[in-house]
């Protein structure tokens, strides 16, 4: 029974973890145990394993990675009533306490509590099997697939960035970076109504990427090209309803306003490291809103549907399976940041 | 230079009408002056026709019918710079006084000075050129037909219904009615963000005309098959995050609050000649949200841009096309209700 | 050790009550025991002694009335940090499941599963002592009186419909009704940025007082003065942003539309026991907006904090106090409607 | 005729302006003009004095100042019908233009073409009288003075903070600056429901007026004490729902995320020069929504309204009235930024 374990920075190890396997015992009335299927791969998982930490989180005893996960139900607690054995899921990796103030006003995302996979203490689930509360494990229907189960975490973060942003149908949209949560953001920006969505990267080959995605995406190379010029002639001179920054990187987060229209809304999606330099004058003079979001909260059910009718289409964004077998090489494979590549997955046997 | 005449109740002509042209030989330097290409028949035309009023507006002079239009720019007022001679337009019918307080607060909309085509005084546009103020004027991207360009008007009526809803992507939604507003709704909705839209009606050949549109539309017989009881079930018992009122049917309207989700919206589309019944027990358990609508405001450039990416497909809900010379005759028809037609359009010679 | 039961269809008694006691033994580790100080008498308490239920809910077995209350906390669970004994608190009467969705959601007064004192089959507090949840007990500062911390309670409902109706400074407001839920409407109203209120009700008595709570309430008879003719003409003609319907009789219901501004908000709070007459074609000229509200959520301690620092004064609303072994003639009192009282309180033994 | 002229940077004069008598010799049939009777001194104002520019706005021609005005109608515009001679009245100094994107849409202070008072190369009035659009001039009714009225503009921007803030009634306020726009944001935040405000500054002096406002005001001292800790200890550690940014200072605006809750909203009011130091992961774990605003739109009645009702008092605000001889130096004064004063007003013969 292996995990994928990070040992510390820089190694990791395919073992046996006795301690998960006891912490597993117990199944709580309100619990599922779920058999893993397939584990997508996440920048932050990649960032543990380079860098040894993300942001404030240090790894600092042997941790299993992995928070991208669809599975199979295999027993279920008794208070139970909406799952059963057998059912295909995904499941949502936050834990939140349900009586925290957060929480109860229905933002149990910014609940401080909340227990996070694969962020430390708490391990991740490229292992065998996990034990999760039942209230964040959600069916898929028989259309959806296990790999597009384990895309539902990273889809999350793009649906309730359209969500906050509270897209009208027909609105223009930019989204700075084309890499995973850039994509599913411009792909969930399409679904939430935008008519347009301008996406912008360094690398040519993501942009291409992009542009494979739909009609209504346009790239925008990110130094060749001039953004702010393509969107007002694109709008009549009036700029892009919404801007959704999704690099984290500081330049990016500097330009934000220069393509928003009047009354446009900028979503922050990508972390920083650093204070970024805000426009004032720039967001004063448009009124802008500006939304920073922290994962997401109430959407795994909505994306799930929205990938049931076809309303989002994932799958061109797994560009690469592997077997658990070969989990460590996908992870040094990810590690060198392979540009052709979006999402990367791990399938563990069954 | 003939027009489409209702000369009054059950009587139409197609006939030259010189007050028309008089009236049109200013043009003011914020107007254009555009040939009509492509009309289509609103259930509201057929409705004076039959009835020789609509609610309130009374038909008492000879009027010329029509108001949902696309064309051709052939003049242009001095002060008007983003349309030229040769663009392809639609138009919005409605005209508000922009130093009203209502339009003032952007709800020109709901101005009751308001001045909308083939409303007693005002006439339509099933006449060869029109003179219209140049900011309701829109611009045809080349891959959108006139045809399309004239389901505009409708359209914008099922986009303001949805924007007006705040859709939240991945929502279910509940439209009632299959009838043109009922479909552009349904479509409307699911542009903006429904995952799944169930649609009702009573007459089986609408319903399927509905399912044709997308794989995330269910008909529902609005007899036959329980509505509520649907819902539920797809829903783990939740109900519809939004249910539309595209009907104007009492009966409809009475029982919109049964299918709704706690925290609901329901939005009233259509229009009811009497008060209606309204389940206010029903409405205060769920906390529901209602939203009345009244026409469409500020939708008309989303509209054309929706169509031109893709994100709405009007072609299919275009049924029967009609020459000119056969305007009266069409309009026979679209009095007759013919349930497999869900627009008809008439064509002007160019 | 006695409590206010009713014993059934206008039989009271004060008696003592050994279930209560028995059910009350165990302390839960995130709850307080609290004795009871003062509890108001509400119109659904008066309303089950006269006719045995209210609405859906019918009392079949003897129940102690009562939820509107403060007390003292006597004991505190081992997982409380927030609270301590001899605290001052008032308690709000609904103890949501914090697992259930529309909990989850952020929305917890729209569970279903709910348990509300005073509500079949829970008793309510008129009575010396009870156990309730920490996370729904309120710490009252020094300036909030006892008996201001039990008049928390129909604030909140007040106070949640103005949130409801997402008041903007300076709004103009209507309150169909100048009961106690009428009243405490206006003052949340005026607390939440209303520049004026006026107030309708059938009695002289009832608006003398609405119009001694602030100089910025107007009083309006509602069959011997033209609410709509006063407002318009207070209004430039426009009409009222926001009509709290607080009567609950179907005749206010059905004419809050005539007096609303374009683009207003419609607030029902009173409970309607048949649908109303919906005006659809004056809501949608309007194109208002109506929300319906059930009791309140995320209330009770914004409104502690009203009460704290003078932007809400309720204290002008409680009319009449009572010694606990005068409850029994107390709601005789109530159930005689006098005109001139707003809220009777009960003091309990300390 | 005299105006008060600032011919160049740190010179003015109070002299005969015989341009602007002729500017306003014509009367529009939608304009009134107004004899002007109280004016008061804008921040703005002084530092186009001291700088001879605010902004990109450099003056480069003498020029009047002054746009805080209330005056008396002294001639009407013949389609003018809400106004007459002799009412008493306020001006709206930003004039848009109506058919404007921005203003369609509602948002006419977004409108790049907006003609502002005292804005080069738009002249003020601080002079005998002048010509404005009956639409942007309301009356005052008996209760609200002279001087109330010409308070109305800077409360506009506090008003219009409070409203894009979108407070919630009962919410903890920050307000970081006490001059005139901290102090109007502040009684702003009170009557737009907040139940308390904490208002920081760095001058004592200026603290001892906030909070002698209201006792629903607590002072801070920006360096003496420290914010985050005083706002946590009153919020049981939530912090405020509600950070209003007035000081225009880089160091107070990098810090706005601190003392925010979880779900709070930041409003930016005070302009900044240079780009701020954007706190992005305090604002994402916050998920803080940031309103950036910028003067107002559609306030101006609602402030006459709130002044009429006794909602907001501005009348302790104002400092200091000088007599229109002595306007030069009146701006002499204020030039040396009295830290006793908040608001001074200079009054013209009538």
């Amino acid at each position: 029974m292996k995990s994928l374990v990070m040992e510390r920075k820089m190694e990791l190890s395919l073992r046996d973890f006795p301690e998960i396997s006891k912490a597993e015992e117990t199944l709580g009335p309100r619990d599922v145990r779920i058999k893993l299927h397939t584990v997508g791969i996440c920048g932050s998982d990649v960032h543990y394993y380079t860098h040894g930490k993300v942001g404030p989180f240090e790894v600092t005893e042997p941790m299993i990675l992995g928070h991208e996960a669809a599975g199979t139900v295999i027993e279920v607690g008794s208070a139970v009533s909406h799952l059963a054995i057998g059912d295909r899921v995904c499941m949502e990796p936050g834990i939140p306490d349900p009586t925290s103030k957060a929480a109860r006003l229905g933002m149990y995302n910014i609940d401080p509590a909340v227990r996070f996979w694969a962020t430390p203490p708490v391990h991740g689930v490229l292992r065998p099997t996990c034990v999760h509360p039942a209230d964040f494990t959600f069916k898929l229907p028989d259309s959806v697939s296990m790999a597009e189960g384990a895309m539902v975490e990273p889809l999350a973060v793009g649906v309730h960035a359209a969500t906050k942003a509270r897209v009208k149908p027909g609105d223009v949209a930019v989204v700075l970076g084309a890499g995973p949560i850039g994509l599913v953001t411009a792909l969930s920006a399409l679904a939430a109504g935008c008519a347009r969505v301008f996406v912008t990267d360094l690398a040519d080959k993501k942009l291409e990427i992009a542009a494979s995605l739909s009609p209504a995406i346009t790239p925008v190379h990110a130094t060749k090209q001039d953004l702010t010029a393509t969107v007002m002639a694109a709008t009549e001179n009036w700029g892009a309803d919404i801007v959704f920054e999704a690099t984290g990187a500081p330049k990016a987060a500097a330009g934000v306003f220069q393509p928003l229209a009047p009354g446009g809304c900028v979503v922050f999606i990508g972390g920083q490291a650093d204070p970024i330099a805000y426009d004032a004058g720039a967001a004063m003079v448009r009124e802008a809103r500006v939304e920073n979001i922290f994962r997401y909260a109430h959407v795994f059910p909505r994306c799930v549907g929205m990938l049931a009718s076809g309303a989002i289409d994932v799958k061109p964004l797994i560009t690469r399976k592997f077997d658990f077998n070969d989990s460590v090489r996908a992870f040094e494979i990810a590690a060198s940041a392979p540009v052709a590549d979006v999402k990367m997955q791990i399938e563990l046997p069954q």
